[in-house]
């Protein structure tokens, strides 16, 4: 089916243009989506909407990691029991909650918004690089969780630069094989640097 | 990466669980729309809420055919020139909104809002049957465009029952080789079909 200019209904096609313009979905799942919605009772749409609608205004940063929050502060950062002078530096907030979910990480974070991407117009300005220098003392330690892409890499040497006159310690994420990964299938890049960063086995 | 608990905020979290209520979309999908929107300026986030709202009271249905539409009766049915005596019954507004895109039909339509399926607990009372039966009379043309399957049959078989009496013609949709297809990867029902109602050659 190719849905054109023929639909039934104004709401519906309002609809149908609001949902597809998000990431991934397009005009026909679209109004999957729009047609499904459309049969749920009205006070069930209105709850939909209002969840929806609460993104404007509902949900606001951390001052201090830039962290969506419910607040001024994140739970994270209010939380006295974890380690303020490690700083875990990603690029969304998505990254944090990947990495809380592995509930190895009792530092602070710091989301810099984004990634510099000269090809997608984000500079170093676009991001939160220079909140992150101003909490950055000679005691801390900030991890540079970011994508190990080019820009990635970029981004990470950037900051790098920024920081490093502060005296702090500076740390990347470990690369290698992934847990279960087939030597045989590895990527002879990271298989490289597996062997170069070898550690110490622990029976 | 597992969303679990730790959405940091509850707005994100209530809209996260609004948007993975949608059929096929996940909580990792839902999580990466929720933030795309998040990014979004205010105004647009509450364009987008608006839209999904109105689904709610902005649509209203055909009183004729059940279509979907902006008031009580739809833009097919209120057209002079299309074909009244032609009723051609569809299981959904998608439906109707393919066929037209075919632009070879000139009649009206009829929109079950479903199809017969005692699995999912779907009866004959639950569609729209009795106000087709209403429609019906000796002078006009059914056509069952319902699904090849087990309940697209049984629907047909049952609405067909119904009319037989009023002494209007019902057809079907033609089955056969759909146009490109090779006959090598056809299954054996439908080019079992396809011979048995073969057609007249017209060079």
């Amino acid at each position: 089916m190719i849905p054109g200019d023929n639909y039934p209904s104004k709401a519906l096609r309002d609809a149908v243009e609001a949902i597809s313009s998000l990431p991934g979905v397009g005009s026909r799942s679209a109004l999957r989506l729009a047609l499904h919605l459309l049969k749920q009772p009205a006070d069930k749409i209105h709850r939909f909407a209002a969840a929806v609608d609460n993104l404007a205004e509902g949900v606001h940063y951390c001052k201090t990691c830039m962290m969506v929050a419910d607040g001024d502060q994140c739970d994270i950062c209010a939380d006295a029991r974890r380690d303020h002078d490690t700083i875990c530096v990603v690029e969304s907030v998505r990254d944090v909650m990947s990495i809380e979910a592995t509930g190895q990480y009792h530092g602070v974070y710091h989301v810099l918004g984004g990634i510099i991407s000269p090809i997608n117009g984000v500079g170093p300005s676009d991001l939160t690089i220079k909140q992150l220098v101003d909490r950055v003392t000679a005691g801390t330690e900030v991890i540079l969780a970011l994508s190990g892409d080019v820009e990635g890499e970029t981004t990470a040497f950037y900051i790098y630069r920024q920081i490093e006159g502060s005296g702090c310690r500076v740390t990347t994420l470990a690369r290698g094989l992934g847990f279960g990964d087939e030597l045989e299938y590895a990527d002879s890049l990271t298989l490289g640097r597996s062997i170069l960063n070898r550690q110490t086995f622990k029976p």
